[in-house]
This record gives C-alpha cells, sequence and structure tokens, in this order.
C-alpha cells in the first residue's frame, strides 16, 4: 500500500545518454496548448492572451526535502507541485492560466521518471484548466532533482478585488474550504510503514486537492483576507493575523471532526498536531465579515488586539505548540 | 584580477541559523515594485497589471554548471539569470515587466552571498526597468545552490507580431544585435587564470549585456525569426534553421572583427570556437528581409535548401565544428 506506482527515479534510461531534444520531443507532446496561448512552448518564450490583471507566484519541490523517491511517484510530484502553486494563485481570489516548469536533474535521473512527472503536470494542470507555457530542464549535482513551477492566473471574470493577507478585520469570521491535517496524516502513516491505515490521507499527501474554484467565489463573497494552508494552519493562520494586526481564534469544537477523521489511523495527539500544524494541505483560510459561501466552514473568529499584544492564533486561549515548517529554521518540520 | 568581488557562498552567516522570514526581511526592501504592480510580492501573489499579450519564460542557473563561486559573485549571478531571461523576452520582440525568482540553496550558503545575489538581481532588473514579483526559498542538499528566474514581458507597445524562430524565409538577411564570443572567451581566460589578458570579455561572462530595446527594435522593423545567443551562434542559429526549414551561411569576414577583439588574448582558434560555438553572450540572431535596424550588422544570408539537404548553419560551405553546449548530452560544453 504504501509503495507508488510509475518508474523509480534512478531505474531505466539515465538523462545522461540523452539530448535535452531528445528528453523535450518526449515531453511536450503532452501538454496541449489553451484557447488563450498566442505562442506555445518551444520558442525563446510562450505568449500569452492576458487582460487587466495578472497573478503570479512560484514554488519549488527538491527530492529529500519535500519528497523521498519511495512515497511519491514522478507524477504525484507533478500534480503536488501543481497543486501547491494553482492554490496560491486562488488564494488570492482569481483563476489559474498557466504554468511555467523547471527540473532540474541529476543526469542519472530516468528519463521514465521524467516523463512520469511530465505526465503529472499535465494532467494537474489539464484538470485545471490550465496550459504548460514553458519551462526550463538543467543538469544537477549527484542526488539532485528539483522541480520549480511559476503559476500564472488571472482575475479578469472575477468580482473583487485580490485578496490578500491584511484584511482580516475584527468581528470577522474565520472559514475554511477544504480538509485539515490529511496530508501531515498521511505524511506520518508513510514514515510509519502504515500508509493503509487512512489511503486518502496518504492520496492527499502525495495529491493534494485545493479547492481551486472556492477562491474566486470566497473573493465574490468579500472576504477579507485568504490563503493556502501550506505550511500549518498555525503558521498560516498567523500569517494572516500577523499581516492584518489581529488575533485568530480557533474553535476547538469545529476542528474535532477534522482530528477525528484522521485520530484513529495516526493517535489522538498526532492528529491534533496535523490539523493544527500540518502542512501541504493546501485547503483555502479565509476571513469573511458576513456569511461563508458554501463549501465553506466556520473554525473560528478575527478578535482586535488587546494593549501589547501580539498578533497570533490563539485555541482556547493558548498560541498551539506546534508552529509548522519552516525551511532554513530549526522549526518542528514534518516533511521528509 | 580574475578574483572576484563580494561575499563568498561558504563564508559568514549560514542560512541555516535563520528563519526563512529573516531572510526575506534582509532580501525584499532590495527590490522596488514598479507602477504596473497591484500587489507587490508579500502575499500568495503578485499581481500584475498587464494588457492583450504577456510574454513568459524561464532559466535556471546551478553552482558548478553554469557559474563557480571562485570566478562569479552573487551580485555577479543575479545579473547573469535576470540577462538572460530577460534576453529571452527581447528575442520574441517584447519588453520584459518582471520577473519571479527561485532561490535553492544549501543551508550552509552564507546570508551574505544570498544578500548579494538579491542586489544583483535588483540592480539587473531595475537597470531594465523590471520588477521582481515574487520567488521562492527553498534549502537544497549539500552543496547545491540554484538561481531561477521566470521572466513576463508585455507586447503592448510594440509594433508587429511575436518574432518566432520559425519564419525565416529564403532570401532574408541574417543579422546579429550586441557581440560574439566575449562571454565565452571570458570564461576560456577565467579558466587559464588570464582574466587581466580582456577584462571586458570576463565582464561580460560574469554580466551579459543583453540588447533588450533592440527586440521590439527588430520585430518593428520586420525581422522575421530571431533568438538570443544563449548556446552559441551555431547552436542557436540551428535552430532558427531547423524551425524555419532553411540553411544560414554565415559571412566569414563579417566575423573577422569579432574574432580579432579577442584572438590576441585567447588565440585565432580559440577566438573563432568562441565566435561560432560560445554561449552565454546573450546577444540577438535575428533575420530581416530588407533592410536591418540601426545596431544590428549583417553577418549571412538566409537561403533554401537543396535537394535532401538538412537544415543547419554553413561557414564557407561547412558546418562548424563546434556545436555549443548541451546539458545531458556529450557536447563541447565550454562551461564550468
Amino acid at each position: 500500500m504504501s509503495s507508488r506506482p510509475g518508474p523509480s527515479l534512478s531505474g531505466g534510461t539515465p538523462l545522461r545518454g540523452l539530448e535535452e531534444q531528445d528528453v523535450l520531443d518526449r515531453i511536450l507532446p503532452l501538454f496541449r496548448p489553451s484557447a488563450q496561448v498566442i505562442v506555445p512552448p518551444g520558442d525563446d518564450a510562450a505568449v500569452l492572451a492576458t487582460d487587466g490583471r495578472t497573478i503570479v507566484t512560484t514554488d519549488t519541490v527538491v527530492l529529500g526535502r519535500d519528497w523521498l523517491d519511495a512515497w511519491s511517484s514522478g507524477a504525484d510530484i507533478g500534480h503536488k507541485v501543481v497543486a501547491q502553486n494553482l492554490a496560491d494563485v486562488a488564494a488570492m481570489g482569481g483563476r489559474p492560466t498557466g504554468i511555467l516548469v523547471t527540473l532540474v536533474a541529476d543526469p542519472l535521473t530516468s528519463v521514465e521518471w521524467v516523463v512520469d512527472l511530465a505526465q503529472g503536470l499535465a494532467e494537474a494542470s489539464e484538470g485545471a484548466g490550465v496550459t504548460v507555457l514553458g519551462g526550463d530542464l538543467s543538469s544537477a549535482p549527484d542526488g539532485v532533482v528539483m522541480v520549480s513551477v511559476t503559476a500564472l492566473g488571472t482575475m479578469a471574470d472575477v468580482e473583487g478585488a485580490p485578496v490578500l493577507r491584511s484584511g482580516a478585520r475584527p468581528g470577522d469570521r474565520l472559514a475554511v474550504c477544504g480538509s485539515l491535517g490529511l496530508a501531515a496524516a498521511g505524511l506520518h502513516l508513510l514514515m510509519h510503514d502504515a500508509a493503509d491505515r487512512h489511503p486518502e490521507a496518504v492520496a492527499v499527501q502525495r495529491r493534494p486537492r485545493p479547492p481551486l474554484e472556492a477562491g474566486p467565489a470566497a473573493a465574490a463573497a468579500g472576504a477579507t483576507a485568504m490563503l493556502d494552508v501550506s505550511d500549518g494552519l498555525a503558521r498560516d493562520g498567523g500569517r494572516i493575523a500577523r499581516a492584518s494586526g489581529v488575533v485568530l481564534e480557533l474553535d476547538r469544537p469545529a476542528l474535532d471532526p477534522d482530528v477525528a477523521v484522521i485520530s484513529e489511523a495516526v493517535g489522538v495527539e498526532t492528529a491534533w498536531d496535523c490539523v493544527l500544524a500540518g502542512g501541504e494541505e493546501h485547503s483555502l483560510l479565509a476571513t469573511f465579515p458576513g456569511d461563508v459561501p458554501p463549501g465553506w466552514r466556520l473554525i473560528g473568529a478575527v478578535r482586535a488586539l488587546f494593549e501589547g499584544e501580539a498578533p497570533g492564533v490563539l485555541l482556547e486561549g493558548r498560541r498551539p505548540q506546534h508552529s509548522g515548517w519552516d525551511h532554513f529554521g530549526n522549526g518542528e518540520g514534518r516533511r521528509p
């Protein structure tokens, strides 16, 4: 159950024996241009039909830090890196329109793995109505494989302004769209060779499912602040709190169902860790002055700072113990 | 002369001891938003005012493959990776508008080097009137440092269509804007610890100077095909030839001055190698049906294929011996 399908990173035909063009010839046919593409990939640059406001964001995954080959296939990584970028576009209230992909890989990386990756990139982007606009392919030192995606999006047919992190106001409701803690629980199970205890959690860990449509809907419904949960509810909530100069008070009973979903598989204490600090979920977290749109559920409220109080996230009056993932600092990172 | 200024990669304060936010706090103030920026970096994504046609491209540099710490400072790398991306935008006939930057670095990389890199990114992009729209910061395995840039551009105020590689027609003139062979000669001199033999070549190797304004001017003048010389005149010319189904005949006397500029420093044979196969120059190469615009110089002509002939580049009736750089293949790569 914990083994993943697809070609392995290091078996098969090494990239080393191929010309760059040979590799591109196997990959580029997987990507289908959309109606907005004026010049498709293959030239110096692609050209995309755009209007008024273009959203741009970028995010990278690195072998050994963001994934292990034993747990995630190339296609899984393609799905994951697309999902996390498109979630950032949705979290602004926009709709994704295109991505660019950079693969930097050890020349011993198998081309079959690269094609599997490209398949995942193509599936995930097509599933979201998004085009692959270009990319870059580079060799890397021994053992290094990383995939970097830049995503573009539009606010063209979205009512309302881009939704920042800084707009939460005292009295707003705090709501989430999508699951909490599943991706972290899935990682925990993979680490303990117990993936069959909760296949859905493992599936979300491998291929996150951000509710992309909920982003523009939240913008239209007047969301005052929004982001996607990439580094954990406490840490990402803290970002809204600091940017807005407020406190987010989490409602413990509202989180009980999230904990219940995974507590049998990982135990209650770990389940709370996953729900509060689990990253890579890419659900959307937002604040609303009024009713929340369909598909969103209330998990707390925004209040003003007391005098001398620092902005942050509170659960039953306390800062949650786990703070999520930090790339360089000595946080309690949960990723491999 | 061959030693470079700026903090070293591995001395100073390691990233390891810092939180991601601490690093961002040192970098982000270096980047100044332009008038087109609706939402600056710092949120989930940036938002850029755009119109009709947006150009997008991406390119990456990797320590040990694209640069050596002994030869290029962080600021040099910032200049270089911006230049090579903006050259791709110019080569479509467009004007650059913004970049996104990803740094994936060994946690032992010094933060002083990272700030120096950011300074170079900021200088190069400001010099081109371009904004840093966002980025990502990730840790990497030991010894790995790579910088990936995605550039955006616009065709908004440019006359004419995007200039592809595929439009060269028999009878067109082949022209270049900018130098040829300097960057490769500079690399050769660095490799032979003889940088003081041609400081300008070394300077171009460290900080390429693509003629960005010449791209839109070429588009307006009716260029039929264009790209920037990133992998060498023969190899990049071959890309136009194959995409257009033609032969590009180089005019040897027209290249003599390029050879002359560097032959004293590197010798005549190496000078020809540099001019024909030297990459990283980022000058623009284009074909024109009529007169070439100011600043461009004729270096050859486009002719139809003979029966059974393959598209390609010819010099005095022969294919140039050196074919430039290939990332995974066993070409005569000249980079470190």
